[in-house]
């Protein structure tokens, strides 16, 4: 009896709470509860916001990285081809939104009905999907645009192996191809709740998923096509505009403050994993730039700015894996190894004759497959938790109390994005150039620049003179050079 | 007896919490209520903070878009001129933040007593409305950095259509005139709750505002202050760096994810609103540049970078006032169809011989214009409801259960814009006119940069030859060009 | 009895709520309460989620203005030392980071045993530190990140005064000592606690821990290392780049809205103070680019866009140190005398004969002392608590209720600092200098890219002709220049 009193009163309370709530007018869509004790749906719709902030203010750091990518390749490559390399860079942004949109996103994260390949679902999410929840607390199109972001990413990669001689139809369709399905597929199987995440299989912000994928298609492109010409092996053609290449590099170091702590998918509760990630991606991306600035001096003699901008890249490639898995120690031999491995995959590049302009398979692909295979070695079982895969709370081969079986899952992991992607790009890129269209027709590539765009990056400006000729031929509107 | 035998239980519960807390350390100062039960105070104070961290944090990339504005017009011109635009553009957030505390933000924000017309408060806001809410729950001071960002974009649009000719006096002396009077009363027609608020106008994030008023006064003033010297009608003065322009332009893009998703003004309740904004800014942008790049293919035969850069821009323009309340299918409408006006428009001021330099009145006017009557064709019925005005709820013209009201009330307020702006800007580039202050002197117009700044953008490069002579000039320390 | 029953009656409850829980799974580390009612752990949550995700979303943009400080600089200069100015700035990043990691931040922010000189914990700090709260509501590693943006931006200031002749092996020692020994002293004496935060001194965002300590440095860099070659006094050596120092400028501006706003290391219950940082953050960036403009066209006829550009940044730095404590018109006061300063300043260095290649001392060391100095005159009593110090609720000399307290202190602490600073730094570079690694080597100084880096920053572009030898004899790989 004394039990049931208790709830009288209680429904009692209610009851007047509701009416002053009514009466006095609180918003009622935030202060569901009563005036004085707020309930876990205020809570609900703070975390919300603040998880959704996080998420997509980290996500248009992302999205800069677009500038970041096409500016440092104009920067690397010769200024002769800076139109076209200009062009295809803010394409993949174009291009991206729009396939990401109607087919890429659905393959990535759609239900897939079991087999763990594909999505089917979730194809041109719209507005009745704005409020939806996708995960932890961000909507579906919250979670649209981050992985936009993260998409067009990828599909830029590309463009940097195959700069200054790639027919401009050919890259518009290789774009639509990796954006709308060699890209997406990969990230359902890790992201999207397909085969590799149910094996435990752990990238946290993209080594695979992005660098990987990106490398593999960047290397397969750059073989089939060719090498640019005039190119002599062994010899790298310098970069054009270094004040361009450190410009992009920074910004996309900066981009990469999104990418990484980013892909917590949330900031309330997270906070500690965030700081985690932030540290190891910073000094992932230190060691690499210094890794590769001495290791360059000690061969060559001289303090080589392109080699230290890469290799702040390839610390920051081989760290994205891991960030959230590692110690500090761990993410500084990794971005040491990155830094290396970028200019002895530079310089195996030029043995096996694969002209790839600005080292793009040297970043992404060398350095994301490292990255990869480290969390087998490096993965703190007191951080593998927050992976919440069946390999949770395991730890790397070289870790006090690890083992293994981190290990095996990443080398197989690797080893299927690499098959799966590299057979693809082979078919796609063959097909194109079966059909005419990978390579810039002959008479063209001489002055890319102005056969496809018809027009030049910096026309006011006299080049030296072993450039002239060209110039004049494509600066059709002025005075005669001084040549003549 | 029960019930108070019961109270005391419950103040001895209070104090101990008390005394625990004191001992512990939880800050006093957060935990005002109770040590499990927090208030809606406690609610409140987290809204607020994550209100205005997402309202400051867009703001910044707003006041990022000043970069992009700068360089974006200094690439799309001649050399010669790249300093004066450099400089004006700089001086917009010098100018514009005085200017805009001064005089700008009241009469935007303040009250208008009950006129619609002006606000006559809240000027030159100090440190006592620091904590002073001023909408949901974001205060006087966020609200004005906020809305500062936005007034220095709408100045700025201007310098680029005028840009190679423009007196600098004449230049400190519009903008002040821009950021105090012209722009602002539009502002508080449309957000101060002016009287096209009042009749139910849309403009989400300004299409109107600032887009059509700054693309207006772009036209009027290129109009007045006549062509630049050795334009000829019909042939575009090609941009003498691409590198410059497209930076611009993705900072812009960067920018305007500030720019659009931030005008929601906060971020707890509206993630949703937030998420279809992102969204659909995303696909306005990349159909204005899909549509820009094969319009213009379809007319020259070449893949155009420049109309591709002005392609993103148009249908981010299009798109900004309509993107709250749209569905995606409908952005990517108005994307298309502003990436396609862009050019046509472009067409128009070489046959109406307007000497537009970047194409401002293009990009902002054209599709400004275009996004505010597009919201009549567009709204969805379930989304109008956001702008709280008395269309809430109603739908555009080609919608089902939609209706032309919103149309009607659309055009109104885009001829009231236009009408307003018109005027003012006709009288104040008039009045300069007049007193020999809008255009520079004539002797300085070939070389502008030397004649009002003494300086030269890159002083160490040879420029082509049919450039040397102005550059010779214009080095006074250097030897003589190789003409010579 | 009846309490004994009552009490199995909650452990019931609870018993229930936790399988609740369990089963209905509803994340257990959020929701640690009761389904309706919060506790204040779960407010607490929140607001380590709101604080830490604004600390960090700032921090990256101040770690952004390393890019800012880095194209400055390198437009600054001259076209032949470009390289080497890049990868001295993108080098700040790198080693800052490590430094920064290993010893830097252990001496800054350390516990000192009441000495109140430096840290002596914390040195290193590792994953276990993600969750422990350092100050407010974030983390160890959240201040970690933030802190290390800070001392990287300390350190680059130096790069610019000592540009063009530094020994490249002089610059990473430098930068070593500086990021690991000079700079994080003053840092604790100040923001960790020591000596000079004890005695209630002031400095909110840095006018006197970042940029006096990098101003001080870098004039004793100047003056120890000598003039260029080629230097003539009263003279200033133009830039070769306005571009590129436009638009590093413009990445500072936006950059320093990361470094004063999130100065305040939170955002929640701290949003007034937020909005008086930016709106006097703006103001007096403002009233120095003004300033600076203004002032330089009474002296030269000009509209300079160096000065202006430089006039931004004499204001911001001085405004740093005290926009949380003075009103708009004192930000406004304190900008125009910044914007003066840095033109009288720059007047003197060429009167005594010291050669700051951009003027980094008059930015930094000038108004970052005349910020200091400037919280003496204009503090406002009502603002001044936020400081948290012995001198809370006392006003600056100028101020009604305010006095000479304050200006005091300011004295001593600037004086202080600059005395530890300058002993430092000469001793260090007097050492650098013994050993014959402060200039570099003479038969590089005229060439110093090729030299120290074997590469040129625009070897595509010809050169004016006074810069033609150099650019022949540095492009090994080019044909003959026009010369021969």
């Amino acid at each position: 009896m004394k039990k049931r009193n208790r709830m009288w009163q209680r429904l009692l309370i209610m009851l007047v709470a509701t009416l002053f709530l009514a009466v006095f007018g609180v918003r009622a869509s935030f202060a569901q509860g009563d005036v004085t004790t707020p309930t876990m749906d205020d809570i609900t719709a703070l975390r919300i916001g603040i998880d959704t902030s996080w998420v997509l203010l980290t996500g248009f750091l992302v999205f800069f990285m677009q500038l970041g990518f096409a500016i440092l390749e104009t920067g690397m490559i010769r200024q002769k081809s800076a139109v076209n390399a200009l062009i295809e860079n803010f394409l993949e942004a174009g291009i991206g939104a729009i396939v990401w949109w109607v087919v890429g996103f659905g393959i990535a994260f759609g239900a897939d009905n079991g087999s763990g390949l594909f999505g089917t679902t979730l194809f041109a999410p719209g507005i009745e999907l704005a409020d939806t929840i996708f995960y932890g607390n961000i909507s579906v199109l919250t979670m649209f645009f981050f992985q936009f972001a993260f998409a067009a990413t990828a599909s830029t990669i590309t463009t940097g192996a195959m700069a200054e001689r790639t027919d401009f139809v050919g890259h518009l369709v290789y774009t639509v191809i990796i954006v709308g399905l060699i890209y997406p597929v990969v990230v359902h199987w890790v992201w999207g709740g397909g085969w590799l995440f149910q094996q435990g299989f752990f990238d946290f912000a993209g080594s695979n998923v992005v660098h990987t994928v990106g490398g593999v298609i960047a290397i397969v492109g750059a073989f089939i096509l060719g090498p640019r010409k005039g190119k002599v092996w062994g010899k790298a053609i310098p970069p054009h505009n270094l004040g361009l290449a450190l410009t992009g590099t920074m910004i996309l170091w900066f981009g990469w403050y999104g990418f990484n702590p980013g892909s917590t998918l949330g900031a309330v509760g997270v906070t500690g994993t965030i700081g985690i990630v932030i540290l190891n991606t910073t000094l992932g991306a230190a060691a690499g730039t210094l890794a590769s600035l001495f290791f360059q001096f000690f061969r060559s003699g001289k303090w080589d700015l392109t080699a230290t901008l890469n290799g702040s890249l390839a610390g920051l490639v081989a760290v994205t894996g891991g960030c959230a898995f590692i110690s500090p120690l761990a993410a500084i031999i990794i971005g040491i190894v990155g830094g290396i491995l970028l200019l002895l995959w530079g310089d195996l590049l030029e043995r096996i004759k694969v002209d790839d302009a600005v080292g793009a398979s040297s970043v992404h692909l060398a350095c994301g497959v490292w990255g990869i295979i480290a969390i087998g070695l490096f993965a703190e079982p007191s951080l593998t938790p927050f992976a919440a895969n069946v390999k949770s709370g395991l730890g790397g081969l070289l870790i006090p109390g690890g083992g293994a079986d981190i290990l095996i899952t990443q080398v197989i992991g690797s080893l299927a994005t690499i098959a799966w992607t590299g057979v693809t790009a082979a078919i796609m890129f063959g097909a194109l150039k079966a059909v005419g269209r990978l390579r810039v027709h002959a008479e063209g590539e001489d002055f890319i620049d102005d056969y496809e765009h018809g027009q030049s990056v910096w026309p006011d400006i006299l080049p030296l003179p072993d450039a002239v000729e060209h110039k004049t031929a494509s600066a059709k509107n002025t005075a005669p050079a001084m040549g003549d």
